[in-house]
């Protein structure tokens, strides 16, 4: 990717290295800077250090030895000195792309009250459902007032869409409309598809700033502590186990049955397992499993189900896909009803578990399966999500004003900063399962670890971010 | 304090310094060690790096320049190589004092399971109902079976209570009844209490680990990122905020009036206030205010009334000590029935406003008033407190087997330490009402600030602890 | 009260009898009247029984014998082959006045959506802040698009207040507006004020119809099977109870004490305690009790203490009326401050408990107090009250528009009737603790009865309301 | 049915008719009673009229017109003046059949502190895991120590299981453990098999009392006005429609699609909607509806989402059957595989609006199908489901100890009422879709009837009960 080659690193004494961001001035030299008013704002009149230094940086590596290297840093987030907008000069959009996420409504109404209460920029224009809406006419004028409340609602009061990022038409429509502020909500490809704007913007030389929030309620973003919603997402899955839990202890032989959100990694599966403390097997993507045989899944559910009767398992949409895959291919799929029956791992392994049971073990069960997944999504942010949300919006918009683009916000150790687009598109962060949280859930479980020795060898190799506690 | 000239300081280069915790071997200088068994666990056999480095240290500062001084660590938790108990010696006991607090339970579970599942211990003791407890033959056997459900409800299994602790009396029942393991679960008091019980085993050359367990729901303990309950109670507090924003709205010059906890701090009333957007005046401890005349509460009532025709306000039951005790003064209070009244804040002010609005404005208001304490206290820990005890009982569960004893387990930075009882004892954390946090808030609520200049002066020198986030 | 004379009253054969409704043609003879347009309505077209009959009647005896006599019915709600507006001569307004209960929201709804989408009808004007809002200016223009979320929210959207029923100064304002439908939503005294204002509007002789949603939370509403807002109160009243129920449990001699609303009656307080199993003593106006002595409630505090090591109180706010006004009596009472306190049964109680075993039983106890009253009212109503709230607005609709006015309308068996407002507002429904309902409860507390036989002989005479269940 | 022949049915004046419960002396001719000792209860010492008057009746016949007919009578629940059962003398056993429903544990619990308390007894059986139970030797003994905190929880603490009636071995094990009082909680098939429990107990002669606690989560029992758990499984319905809401209003052309309970009746699909109003159509058994063409659902979801550019869409499992039928017999179903998804009416429909959108009308949608079943079944009892519990468990085993057998307990217009098992078991309750109740819900969705005459004419000729309310 043209950007990584681009990415700004200052380096210092003892191993200090600064992976900066973007800003507006690598392409646009004269750009003339202005004072920041939020000094005088009363409510930060009396903040001690009212502006970011301009040389704070926030360390990744919290874990260190006496003598070791001072590894990586990231520009600390915060309002600036100075800043490169005048407050009637802003004209921003935000966009929300992708699947819905537990404080989505949160962050678009701090960036819009944000922009306004701290900097007095009243024009802020609405995308209407996700990247598409940029080249619709309909927009939606936001106002403090507009979104007070969308924050108790769950969604996004903006609608989303997936895909449909024509780089070139977007900016394209961002110049035809006059917008120099651009906040773009969403996951992965998402982001990826603002660093494609990112570069274009810089390529036609633009004053536009784009700002990066990165979503995804699976948590498997790198470099910062958790995604907004990650919290609510693990609370509201507690419900779903408890269910299951009800369920299979009423039958004997009973089976509850959940799938969690988590394509690509398990962590909302490991927390709300680690949480609820009901569930004796958790099936994450990042641990490939098996069936049959000896160690395999059917053996440990016997096993189980002999000692107490009943079990839960909680199992992450892209766990086993190895598996699906090779199933998917053994059959001659002509019957396409059956699409969404063999593409859903849930579904899948309750119709595997059933078959094994009626014909290999001749034992009886009950298997209750329960896929929470949108009622998970569509809750409002819980209290700390919320908080989050608006500190993550903050950051956003102090990032913007202060001319800086091509990044992303988000806490590292605690402490929000501006990290460049290639550090949060580079990889998806997963579930180390060679760290201590997941042997947690292991000795919480007693489930199977399903591993050979292979892959635990290829695991600690595996430069994994650390995990975010202990 | 004695035990501040003891702290265990080891210096390094670039201005590193660790704050170490004291080890049994301090003062037991022949003690044996033994094979760390986590090693052999199923669970844990995959983990990467098994045991934590002897030199592995947590920075407390995360914000830093490119030459910035390193500043101060702390030491790492986690599992070592070698423990200082062999399994079937150890006899552990448990203690909770003070208030409730939500996840109180799960701390009580991980710590007898930690102890069980990873290391094989089975004797461990409940106190039964605080300090106290020490000196009566009650005692609760607590084994995995026993604990296995008690994270699902409020309050603590163990029984609580306030104050009692004659360090010798305790120190004497400790060696009586032969227990190695001392868990000390508490706030404030009970941490001191819990320095000098150290104290008294050193000074007795005992082979006694002794861990405190710091609780309180404020989130008033320094140098950890927060305390546990603290983010249940700020998702409970909601309800309460809620309830008063909907009474308020439905009567002309309605006033929701809700009592949060925080004697000595404001980081409840000022989390739920973030989270919630619906106050409209949020008052701590850390920022005196007045009523009367310019600026001053009343006023701004008035003015917020005029406006909205509403209004919500939240108080943090340490908030306003100043007045109240000006008020108490000055009264001849020889009416003891009135006591529970005059004592309570959220009463006196309620009272304080009515008053003031039927003499001296004259304008029909209607207040309704709000304390939801013991609702808030009483809930089982939500899921992020729940998967933050465990990680906190396991911490202090490996440091105590490692032989580490007078320290205090917690996340700094993220990541799981063992902070010496000095830092934990030495002060209580604070708002800081010059940091932009407490800002954020002034700037959501549009409440007057209060602060005369002299005010911001000095707290400007205050040294606070760095926020959590941004 | 001249009402009474003229009850509306029609006999029949079997001790038949029934207590029938004022209807516009009884003061205005030549009324027209009209199709009722409903049976055109695409979703009433298939209703077998478009309309109820023109003698159908409720019956209010269930529990009969073979030979027993009829006794009291009433009119049943529904629509009419033949109303007495048509739609574009409606001009209704709705009025909600006295304190919150969940549902209030839903009723206004459903008032605003049943006139709209069943008959037609678009003027419909809120008046604002109860019935002082009659001689205001503002007003609220109520359509269903207004209207369409507010069941979602608790409080009223209309807004409310207590008092300021000048009968003639409303009649003027209703005249004066052109308003030919009055739906008035509120407890007791509103409408008493209700009754009023029907018979101002009588005597004046116009052609509106005046209608009374009867709301109290407190369910002491006579005729009716249940107030609306009751069931979502006592749900409600759950989480308070648990909450009691966790202080109490967690230190020695906790004693919980919960006060619930119920001025009057103690049905929240009994239901809540039948459902929640884990209250000690339930304490309501209906049942006098005492304090001190042999039978008295200290007694049986120390008892219940002595066996469980806790216990759980729960207080109707009208409970212990008696000790409190004599106990408010005996004092001098000089200090204006003390009011609240002295006036609020459950801190009254509480110190009076704290006090007592302070000095006579010399027994250490630790007492926490909840007073959930705000938290419970401001909620939206449940399920449950929302589906029979929307049935409560379409009776009051269905029967103003069959030109129906003086009355109430309400649940009788489970069968939406028009009760006469005499009925409604003669006396007030009470907890029969002659009844098996309240023995079912002592015997589920096991408290004492406090009760002396003549009370016991007295209150078999009284002819209470027959509990709604078994 | 034999049964049907047997009811014992006493007709009196005026229509009177009684349809009576049979009694252990219709086979048993002089079977001794002994003085019921609930008089001596303290908790009912001051209850009125102790007990039930023998001829005490409760008439389902609300809604009367001056002469008609009295109608149909069912016996008072309630306790008898003379008992059949001596305290020492009961030998009780409780079993739980079919699915979960909300309330199961509070009916275990009380039938088990009813009899306790109220009678003395404390000799119950928890038969372990439905009707098969019987077979089994592993059973509970039941005490109101083991039951105390059970409904709290959701599920059933019995265990539960399908079908495994063989009445011949289940009296067997009956006679052979000396059972004499038989407590059979179930839906619709173990009704049945209750009833020929009862049947062969009566040809065998023994003194053995059988009593039915129907229990379906879908109301459609007949005669009673609704069964346990209805009401909490329509509140936590409430959930899943809102998620859905968020999900469809948060894309273009978004469809959210909840599938709730209801297999022959739409009730918790009706009260649902009508409770939460955000549903768009609601789809039933009781109302067979089309796809394709004029008045069909596709048009019809054309329609709403051109309007509104999202809907919410309700369907009870059991609706569609005559489609899923037809559907699946034009397939060639040799692919066992797909089973689950042939059958589940939501799967099913979600494919063939996602098909028909994509091949007909070239119309981007996004629909999201939520199943909450498993996530509804087993939450604990509400408040209001709790009392009624109560209430349920009480009424039967007064039944029982006054000897009446063969019978069912439930609420008929409010009061508790002993019901033949003939009635019950007869046929199912269904939504009468000719009623004011389904009309309404047609008004407020305003979705096509997707009626044709012929079926509105055969179905004004159905005799359904009446519907509960108005």
């Amino acid at each position: 990717m043209a950007g990584v080659s681009q990415m700004k690193t200052v380096t210092g004494e003892g191993g200090y290295v600064l992976e900066d961001v973007p800003h507006l001035t690598d392409y646009i030299p004269d750009l003339p800077t202005y004072r920041n008013q939020l000094q005088d704002n009363p409510a930060y009149s009396t903040v001690k250090d009212n502006f970011v230094k301009v040389d704070d940086a926030v360390a990744q590596k919290v874990v260190v030895h006496n003598n070791s290297p001072r590894g990586i840093h990231f520009r600390r987030a915060g309002p600036r000195q100075k800043v490169c907008f005048q407050s009637d000069e802003v004209h921003a959009c935000i966009v929300t792309c992708g699947g819905l996420c537990p404080g989505l409504n949160t962050v678009i109404r701090e960036i819009v009250c944000g922009l306004y209460h701290m900097y007095g920029v009243n024009k802020v224009l609405g995308i209407d459902g996700g990247y598409r809406g940029f080249y619709s006419k309909n927009t939606i004028k936001l106002t403090p007032k507009v979104v007070d409340d969308i924050h108790k609602r769950g969604g996004t009061f903006l609608g989303t869409s997936r895909g449909g990022h024509d780089k070139s038409k977007i900016v394209d429509s961002i110049q035809d409309r006059g917008i120099n502020q651009v906040y773009i909500i969403g996951g992965d490809g998402t982001q990826k598809g603002a660093a494609l704007i990112y570069e274009e913007i810089r390529r036609r030389g633009l004053k536009v700033a784009v700002v990066g929030v990165p979503e995804t309620i699976d948590n498997d973003i790198p470099v910062i502590d958790r995604s907004f919603g990650f919290d609510t997402a693990v609370e509201e899955a507690q419900r779903a186990i408890s269910a299951a839990h009800v369920e299979a202890g009423s039958f004997e032989n009973g089976i509850g049955l959940v799938k969690l959100m988590g394509r690509h990694s398990g962590f909302i599966a490991m927390h709300a397992t680690l949480a609820s403390r009901d569930v004796d097997c958790c099936l994450i993507p990042e641990s490939p499993f098996y069936l049959e045989g000896k160690g395999g899944l059917f053996e440990f559910i016997k096993r189980r189900l002999k000692e107490n009767g009943h079990m839960v398992i909680v199992v992450a949409e892209g766990a086993g896909e190895n598996l699906l895959t090779k199933y998917l291919q053994s059959m001659d799929l002509q019957d396409a009803s059956g699409n969404n029956l063999h593409h859903d791992v849930g579904l899948w392994i309750s119709q595997k578990i059933n078959d094994h049971f009626a014909r290999e073990d001749k034992m009886a069960i009950t298997l209750k399966y329960i896929d929470p997944t949108y009622m998970i999504r569509a809750v409002p942010g819980n209290a700390s999500d919320n908080v989050y949300c608006t500190l993550l919006a903050h950051s956003a918009v102090h990032g913007a004003m202060a001319g800086f683009t091509g990044f992303t916000a988000g806490p590292v150790n605690g402490q929000h900063c501006y990290i460049p687009f290639e550090r949060i598109n580079e990889r998806q962060n997963q579930v180390v399962i060679t760290d201590r949280m997941w042997a947690r859930l292991l000795s919480s479980t007693d489930q199977p670890s399903f591993i050979c020795p292979e892959v635990i060898a290829q695991s600690k190799k595996n430069q994994g971010k650390p995990p975010p506690q202990f």
